[in-house]
This record gives C-alpha cells, structure tokens and sequence, in this order.
C-alpha cells in the first residue's frame, strides 16, 4: 500500500496529530478505514501496478461499495483522468495488498472516465449503468 | 449535511483546485463519495443532531461497510470518543440527508468507544464481535 493519503487524514476540528492519524489510518487484513483506501495501488494480473483508487462510491443506504473509481494519473500516458469501475472487477490481493484488476489496459483506457473539470452525473444511475454495461457486469442496483 | 471534511478532500498529487474537490464531493440521493461520508450528520429519532460520522470500516473484499465510526466531539459533553456501530444499526434519512439512530444516548455513552490516544486492535475481529454483542446485531462475517 502506498500512503499518498496521508495528508487527507486530518479531521475536522482535530488537532491533526499523529493520534487522530492512527485513527484513520486504521487497516487490518479484513477491515480499512474508507478514509485510507483511497490511494491503495491497482494491478494488473501480471502484478504491475497501473493505478490507484481515488475514491470509492458507496450506496448510502446499504453501506456497499457500488463503484471504485480509479486514477491512472502518472500512468499509461493517461493524464489525470478517473475510471469508475464496478466494485465487482476488483479483487484484493493480500499479497500485494492491493486490487487486482483483470481488465485490458486498452479496455480501460477506452472505458468511461471523466476528468475533474468534466465529473459525471451519478444522479439518475444512467451514468453507473453505461460503467456497468461497458465492463458487462450486472447492475449494481440488481446485486442488491 | 455539515461539511467539515472538506479539508480532507486534496489528493495526493492534486493541486487541490475547486474542480478536484468536485469529485471528492459527488453526492447524490442514493450514492456518496467515501471521502465525502465522513462528517454526514447522525440524528437520534427525536431529529436531534447527535453527532456524525468520523469514518467507515470498509471490508476490503466484499466491499461492505461493517462498522461506522460516529464522532460525538462537542455533543453531549462526551470528548472526543469515536463510537463504533454495526452499520445496520444507521438507517439513512433523505429528509435530514443523515443517518439515524435509534439507541438511547445512554446506551450509546456506554458502549465499545476509543479516544485517538487509544484505538482498537480490529485485526483479530475481537473488537468487532464486541461491538455486534454490545448493540445485540448479527456479527458482520455472518451478515455476508
């Protein structure tokens, strides 16, 4: 895991010290805390690393993580450009501890993405549709 | 909604321009950014402010969030503790875009907390199973 994040981990209202850190810097082999597992590294399946998560979208009312959304940034050539992912088409690894992503890179890099200038709306689940039908998963509101 | 993360919300390599917090903010009615969950506010049933959500204890393989860590800093003259609570014990409000929870304060103030100079071991699920037996839910590895 890189620590890229480290400087978000700063609460509101806290002191900032590195004990209000641990606290959000909280990982076990199970568990992360969702303020750290942004910036935890991506592979491909050959175990080069192509990215990292930049965010995660969760459903607010089941508490299940429907998209992770990517940054190749610094990779690939890609610019800072971000890929929502359906959650399912990632797989962590222990190993690496990281997500193993075993999608082409070219398919990747072809999918839908969105740049901060230009960020989706996820509002009428049209936009997480077109993610769902573009990597052939099925839809995140039906896995409920 | 308070927004009192949105400090937090600079990534890594970002110039923490107002379009790079775009990203970090989106929202809708059903989805939310996990950098954006920490500091949604949690209501008691009466519609009182109780405090908000400090983070969420993501499982990094299925995706689910088992534990929310609710902050009660500046409320009820409780300190700066973090309460865990099984995620289904948080029922989201679109009224109020918060949580509710319906637990007396009392039985809140007495449960599993921490303070940043003392966070929980979660590694072995100990910690976990202690806060699932304290609010009486089915253990989160049984929920899956």
């Amino acid at each position: 895991m890189n620590t890229p994040n480290i400087a978000r981990n700063g609460h509101a209202g806290s002191p900032g010290t590195d004990t209000t850190r641990d606290v959000s810097l909280s990982e076990t082999p199970s568990l992360i805390a969702a303020s750290k597992v942004n910036g935890t590294n991506v592979y491909n399946r050959a175990g080069d690393s192509i990215g990292s998560i930049y965010d995660v979208m969760l459903d607010k009312r089941t508490g299940r993580v429907d998209y992770a959304i990517m940054s190749f940034g610094g990779f690939l050539g890609m610019g800072e450009h971000y890929h929502p992912l359906p959650w399912n088409a990632l797989r962590f690894d222990d190993r690496q501890n990281g997500y193993i992503v075993d999608i082409d890179i070219d398919r990747l890099k072809e999918g839908p993405s969105f740049a901060t200038s230009a960020t989706p709306d996820w509002s009428d689940g049209l936009y997480g549709r077109r993610v769902d039908d573009y990597y052939g998963v099925t839809p995140a509101t039906a896995r409920r």
